[in-house]
């Protein structure tokens, strides 16, 4: 298929005059040689110009060397990590409390695997360049990815979790967690199995981590693919319009109905009537088991077959999680849609509702550019559904791998848990070190290293400061600003006795120890903390 | 600068005929315009080239769906997740036992980020796609980054380490362990600190890592970048050429020493005399402090200040690797070079030396593609250096951050302990799960969701199979296939007497325990596995 490339005139401004009268010989020779191309010379071509835009001087003309992360990145000092590695450790924990296996996959796909999965967000995916071979791009979820492995091993069942980062060219809002490069923790299930079974598991897995991570009030919203797409049905929504319709329902968290039904109208080109349908349903009160079974008696929604299965479903849900404990936070909401393509049953999302979240001055972000404003709010914490048709676009024979899972949008919940830090009093550790091997008196370095390396080889977390000749107070601050709770000090005496003195860092209680006893000594006193 | 764009006549293979035919129009139309172009209106027609491409249909020219991982990557599977968990909690806890912290940095950099740090290596960068914005490319080691967020930070003195992927588009060799997605997990201490204390501290993480992952008989090569550079000096090599003849020198643990001095000769264009000077240096058998002393009394080198800091600092790590009890893997070799530009110290690399490395049949790759031919040869699992420059280059006032650092080749190890798990008959569990809550009798589901869940409340891990009535043998046969060790069976009989019967699947025993007891029976029974 061709589509008309669209030129305009083109003017070089002034900066570039010098360096484009230099150019202009071997670019009109290029021209020339442009029309009636092969793919390889196209890319030979683009190459070429490419080199000669870095030669005219990047996007700027000119060169000024940032020192800074890509746009909507940042990296995570230690102590983000300390506070990171404490939420994985919850998240992944609780995957393997419900018995999930983990797998990994690399960062980029080729092209094609990606193609065709997230409709209108497809112009967020972050392409590699072509350095000649296949065509690449950063993956945009774990899902896709996840059925891809499945399609390529025949697995036809699996139930696994993927700790892995995604990568999205959208609006940053870093203040609110909202990164171009971020986590996403995955819980999928995949296989035939009886109704709403593994379904209820996911929910009950967002259950137990939003509660365990202690985030504040929570709600699980739950929808189903099959009701939307009968409601949109049985109020004349043309079947080709489901998906982009779903998207405008989408926004239904963000905005009011009535910009909603604007855009409905207005953009997608229904009728006031149709809209007005839709917007019957959709602004109905959230509820549980018993709004699905009003909803079956509803002499419209009950014609759609689409419709009538949804619901029989959700009921059927409700009375798994009654049995799992979880209802409390779990609502059946008309009005959530969920922007991807791919899923084809039961859809959940769930937002932290407490105002407890506290509104921060908007910091300045990792790059010095101004952040966000006002107070945080972070929306959704964790989505996903059922989507038993995506495994089967990857298979040959198009075989079908019905699934299900659970994504848990960690940079929002870092965001949360790293304010929490911070407001509170409590020092976070970025290390785990034990002792400190110290001396207090002078030519000790040599007494020093072999005392560290034996406690090395004995399994003890050892630091000993890296001078020949440091002073008690500098090694003794060195543990103070590092949270290590013992030193091992060395001293002429000490040695002759074939002791050490070892010294609480907290109540600066010193005794002496024998190094035979030393290792021994340290586990005990390290072994609480 | 402008470099002049060769071309070559273009002739369209016949396959793409029809395709150019319709192409023709707007591409002339594209070609008149393209003399006298500025930065962003070649953006534009790169944009179209490629699009262009992309309906040729890519690189093949037809559209043929390939399901596979880019080239040269690979998933992990849940076996070798476990695999890989467990090399990583090794060398994890060796860097923590040495009191680093660990940090995090996003996956592509500004590309300038990464210009001019790299040599000759610089042309296997993975770019993005210019998609409008800044012009990234993904991050070719983790030293780099970590010097960027040092200079970003202005932090002048930490003990870190980053275990993540790295890209390079290198030739892969998959079952050798050569990827171009690959795992690194880097150690560094940067600081100003008392000569060759840090530097002693990496090579004894190398000596732990390498011992406690039990990968055979290993050595570990040191030298200095000031001695090769004295010792290039005193042979007459032109200082803008020592570092291409030290990537020449840096072959040598691959081919010989003819083949090297051939290169040294007739494409560096250096004398025989001049060549044959470097060979008598470099052919000196490795050895130890002995060594280093032997070559500071060498006439010769003695007169080069850069080659007696050098030689001195070998004596005096060595005297510090004595004490930490590592000489006996450790050789100073005055062959070892190592590739990258920004070294400016000591240098090391660490290589398995045992055959007992099963030389294994080529196995064919994830991607079905044939493996390379021959037996496992893994060559250097870690290397690493002092770069006292690095970052200085991203400080704005050119402030020098004196660093050391060590980075194990975790791919090369997977493969080999991979490889050593695949041979031995111990079966690796993927899974955690302690217990299967089963039943015998038909109608019994919600029954099992009830204990399921009481069971994960309390911390226990269980699975449940998702059908209504799933046969007991099927549920005992998963508890073999994937090894859970403890089943809870629930029939009519036990929920009237308040009962679980549960099962230790290995020796088939079962016993009634009460409910009340069954979470502590079961952590009792599971807390030795």
């Amino acid at each position: 298929m061709m589509t008309v490339l669209r030129l305009t005139a083109l003017t070089a401004p002034r900066v570039y005059d010098g360096l484009i009268g230099r150019c202009a010989g071997p670019l009109t020779h290029l021209a020339r040689s442009l029309s009636g191309m092969t793919v390889p010379q196209i890319d030979e071509e683009v190459a070429k110009l490419l080199q000669l835009k870095l030669q005219l001087g990047g996007d700027e003309g000119k060169h000024v060397f940032v020192l800074k992360t890509p746009k909507g990145t940042r990296d995570y000092n230690p102590k983000q990590m300390a506070i990171r590695d404490k939420v994985f450790k919850t998240i992944i924990n609780c995957f393997k409390r419900h018995g999930a296996e983990t797998l990994d996959t690399p960062v980029f796909e080729l092209k094609e695997t990606l193609t065709g999965k997230y409709g209108e967000d497809s112009k967020l995916i972050y392409d590699l360049k072509d350095q000649g071979g296949e065509l690449l791009a950063l993956r945009y979820d774990l899902t896709v990815p996840f059925a891809r492995f499945l399609a390529m091993n025949k697995i036809t069942n699996i139930k696994r979790y993927h700790i892995a980062k995604v990568y999205r060219r959208d609006n940053p809002a870093m203040t609110r967690g909202r990164y171009r490069e971020f986590y996403q923790c995955d819980f999928d299930i995949a296989g035939q199995y009886d109704p709403m079974i593994p379904d209820a598991e996911c929910l009950k897995i967002v259950y137990e981590i939003l509660s365990e991570l202690e985030l504040g009030e929570f709600l699980i919203k739950v929808n189903d693919r099959r009701i939307l797409d009968g409601m949109f049905d049985v109020c004349g929504v043309p079947q080709e319009q489901f998906r982009t319709i779903c998207s405008s329902v989408d926004k239904l968290d963000k905005v009011s109905w009535e910009e909603v039904k604007n855009e409905i109208v207005k953009e997608k080109g229904l009728t006031e009537e149709v809209a007005d349908q839709i917007g019957e349903y959709v602004n109905i009160k959230a509820g549980g088991s018993d709004l699905a079974e009003k909803l079956l008696q509803d002499p419209r929604l009950s014609k759609s077959k689409a419709a009538v299965a949804g619901l029989t479903d959700i009921k059927l849900l409700f009375s798994y999680l009654e049995l799992f404990q979880t209802t409390d936070k779990v609502v059946f909401d008309l009005s959530l849609a969920r922007g991807l393509d791919y899923y084809t049953g039961v859809i959940y999302e769930a937002i932290l509702t407490q105002a407890g979240v506290a509104p921060v001055p908007a910091p300045k972000d990792a790059n010095g550019s101004a952040g966000d404003e006002g107070p945080v709010n972070v929306g959704s914490v964790a989505g996903g559904g059922r989507y038993d048709g995506l495994v089967g676009m990857f298979d040959p024979k198009g075989r079908k791998v019905p699934c299900v899972g659970v994504s848990i949008g960690i940079e929002r919940i870092f965001s949360i848990v790293e304010q929490k830090a911070e407001a509170s009093a409590e020092k976070v550790r970025t290390t785990e070190t034990q002792v400190l091997v110290a001396s207090a008196q002078k030519n000790l370095l040599e007494e020093r290293l072999k005392l560290t390396s034996e406690l090395w080889n004995a399994g003890i977390k050892v630091e000993v400061l890296y001078k020949r000749n440091p002073k008690l107070l500098s090694q003794l601050q060195h543990c103070e600003d590092t949270g290590i709770p013992l030193v091992a000090i060395l001293g002429e005496q000490e040695l002759r006795d074939g002791v050490v003195k070892l010294r609480n860092v907290a109540n600066r209680e010193e005794v002496d120890v024998s190094r035979a006893d030393l290792v021994e000594e340290i586990r005990k006193r390290t072994s609480e903390s």
